[in-house]
């Protein structure tokens, strides 16, 4: 058995189960940016630490380009392989080691499912507070490679805030451990820091250990419409500053709405052209949700207030079916770039008016709390055509020049690489090639990725 | 003008205040550590970034030590110079740049005094959460180099939390930006991270953009007294297991207590043998006080509740004067462990086993929230008896064992240097001294500090 450049016959010795099955290597290339350069020449389900750490010490030997996997939910093209590389899936490495309720730490290797370690503190009382929308599918290691944000990031932050500790796999086989199962900690630099959302590209992930926090023992539930993006947005800016912290902060904008109409046979885009819905959690939950909904009032042309479940998922279903609404119009190409909270309806009519400008069709989610926009463009055919790109490159530019970012959350992949320079200037760029060198000298881990 | 090494001419041709006064240099070549090595050659007291660059460039190309100075308030021998090295005190940086209420953000200069930054938020209904203990005197340059903490991290993180992005002027004398005034962010490694708690050795902070929030509407005081410290760390779990998250969650032992009592004829000690102090904020504080009052009833000898400042204040006196307390009794010597919160009872009863074993005397306040423990030995004189530096070994070793840490939120400085490879291991030791190479590779920067 063997593949243009290299054999793998010493690998395969130290597995218990790869394949190179040109269907389970080509579905392995993959990820949900529908971006293949590939395929791989393998796919190494690695069965534990030991086997990711031949895996490495081979491809370091020979010079072979290993890209991580963990579900291969990415959007930005992180976990797509290039030929003749070796995908290394992470997934079967799927075990809650331990749930620790007073620490309120769980330890996990990289495979387990973000909702199932979700469900594993729920049986303490206790949850993990980071929830992106493909919680239900995307691996903890896939979650702590691209610094994963979500909903609740509002007041609960990003990945990068629940991991204490990681026990990662360097280019060369070696393992090390990075932070400590404390709370707080300035020994040393913050390698850890460093490792979440370095996209595969400095170490592969094998353990963590992540932080929970106490179940809340209420929600609240908020939703607002307005007349305009722009209303909705200064709403956000009200929110933020009432002094209530919510959970959730999202807007939706019309086009979005009309869009869920359709798939739900609902009227939400009669109420306003943009949607304001806040979450608020704990003992205080309705009263917080009471401040949130008398800040909005006199902005908004319609509130609505519920400590329901039934009452609250119905709220929520403007901004919960936003993505299969557009699902079900064409392929979606998911962007998300970030801007500072002040310039978030800038932002918006930016990229309304691009979509207007080059036809294409783009419609607008956000994470208002932070700031963190989801263009949407929904597109036929799998191929990209060229005046989506233009649309997407000059979203991109919209972004930088609003002091924003390319990436709040999905990550720089293979998608953004060439605007990484223009974000963080050339002696940036040259700092983070230099760590890249520096952590993997053969440069095999995930290359041409993230920086 | 020149000292045994090079000469100062060309330096301070660039420069329009600096001192070369042995008693000016002296106690520049100092801080709160009181571990004298130097004194430094020159005191540059940088009145522009320009001014910044110059001495790095100037120390780069003649191979000279500089040492990033902010208050010099540090205790961990961060700030102290040693011979023949360049002090470059960014004091006089002291601009508070603007205050933009939107988007919740100040940009400063690296010289602010904490507590003027605070003062200067407040103007806008908004506060910045990191309070040391030095906020009076304390620079914001020197607890991003620290990634200070301090009594409201229980709710609001440590400074790397407040921390939106830096101008550094690195070794070499070049000047970049590291993060982006966004709240959420994934482009590229995360450079920003590493420089914050770094210590002063990989870059010189001369601007910062930090996250302010809203000034919360009410604060409400709780204050309890337990048989003793197993009992009060049950409640301080408790307290985390609630669904409440205080801003302020102190522990203070029995000698501390007896001591206060000693400076400020108070009978705190007759309550119990150790105090916990928690504090919460925003709409909700009196609710969140009442829960939290109510799952330490069973397991306190004595629960005060209050929402009225004054009374605050009186309660928290037990926390408040428990450092003045012990500086009244002799020379103290505040270090800084932090443990995985579960196991707080035993670092504190190992550490008064210590004190017993080995004569120090040695008292325990602990921010309990974060398992972030305070021993403060008391000592007579300046030099340090070798009773007490068993007493301090014996203490880090602890802290290991416990699966803790050297430091807290004071950093590692000149004194715990010895203990970094033992807490990280070779390899991640290692790693870090390349990373320190990569962006310091003439070894300028505050050399001998922090790794
Ligand atoms: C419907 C949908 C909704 C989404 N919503 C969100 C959202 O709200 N927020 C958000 O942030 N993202 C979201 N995403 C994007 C995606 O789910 C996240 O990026 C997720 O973190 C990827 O996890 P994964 O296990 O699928 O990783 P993969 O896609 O397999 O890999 C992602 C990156 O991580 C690396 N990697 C994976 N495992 C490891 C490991 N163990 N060690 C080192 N590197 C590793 C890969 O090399 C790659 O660079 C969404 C995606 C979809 C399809
Ligand atoms: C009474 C008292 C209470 C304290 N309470 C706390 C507390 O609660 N929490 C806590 O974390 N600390 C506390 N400290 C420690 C100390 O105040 C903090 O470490 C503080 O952050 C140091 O700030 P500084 O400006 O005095 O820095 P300095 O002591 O001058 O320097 C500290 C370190 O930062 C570096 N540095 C300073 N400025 C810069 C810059 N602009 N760029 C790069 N590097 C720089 C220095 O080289 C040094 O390594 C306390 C100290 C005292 C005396």
């Amino acid at each position: 058995m063997s593949v243009a450049t290299f054999s793998l016959d010493d690998l395969v010795a130290d597995l218990d189960d790869w394949s190179v099955v040109p269907a389970d290597v080509e579905s392995a290339s993959r990820d949900r940016s529908g971006s293949p350069i590939g395929p791989a020449a393998i796919v190494v389900r690695a069965g534990s630490v030991e086997q990711v750490q031949a895996t490495l010490r081979f491809a370091h030997q020979h010079g072979i380009a290993v890209v991580p996997r963990g579900a291969g939910s990415g959007v930005a093209g992180g976990a797509v392989a290039g030929s003749g590389s070796i995908v290394l899936d992470l997934s079967r490495l799927d075990r809650i080691v331990e749930v620790r309720a007073d620490d309120q730490v769980a330890v996990v290797e990289p495979g387990v499912i973000t909702a199932d370690l979700d469900a594993a503190a729920g049986a303490h009382g206790l949850f993990y507070a980071p929830d992106p929308g493909s919680v239900g599918i995307s691996t903890i290691g896939g979650n702590i490679a691209t610094n994963a944000g979500g909903l609740r990031g509002a007041k609960y932050g990003v990945t990068r805030d629940a991991v204490l500790s990681l026990d990662v796999v360097l280019a060369d086989g070696r393992l090390v451990t990075v932070g400590r199962e404390t709370l707080k900690r300035v020994t040393g630099y913050d390698l850890l820091g460093l490792l979440v959302g370095s996209e595969g590209t400095l170490g592969v992930v094998v353990r963590a250990t992540l932080r929970l926090l106490p179940r809340p023992v209420a929600t609240s539930t908020v939703a607002a419409y307005f007349a305009g993006i722009d209303e909705a947005a200064a709403a956000a800016i009200a929110v933020r500053s009432s002094g209530v912290r919510p959970v959730v902060l999202e807007i939706v904008d019309g086009p979005t709405l009309a869009a869920i109409d359709a798939l739900e046979d609902t009227r939400l885009r009669a109420n306003g052209a943009a949607f304001l819905l806040a979450q608020t959690d704990g003992h205080a939950a309705a009263i917080e949700a009471d401040v949130i909904a008398e800040v909005l009032a006199p902005l908004a042309t319609y509130v609505e207030t519920s400590d329901d479940p039934v009452e609250s998922a119905r709220l929520m279903t403007a901004r919960r079916q936003a993505l299969p609404a557009l699902e079900r119009i064409g392929r979606v190409v998911i962007e998300d770039i970030a801007v500072p909270p002040s310039r978030l309806a800038e932002a918006i009519r930016g990229i309304h008016a691009i979509a207007d400008e080059t036809g294409a069709r783009i419609f607008v989610f956000a994470h208002a709390g932070d700031g963190n926009v989801h263009p949407i463009l929904v597109v036929d055919g799998d191929e990209l055509p060229a005046y989506a790109i233009e649309a997407v490159d000059r979203i991109f530019a919209l972004a930088l020049s609003l002091g924003g970012t390319l990436t709040g959350e999905h990550g720089v992949g293979l998608l953004k690489r060439d605007w990484v320079a223009q974000e963080v200037g050339g002696v940036v760029d040259g700092l983070q090639r230099a760590i890249k060198s520096l952590f993997d000298p053969a440069g095999i881990l995930n290359p041409g990725k993230a920086i």
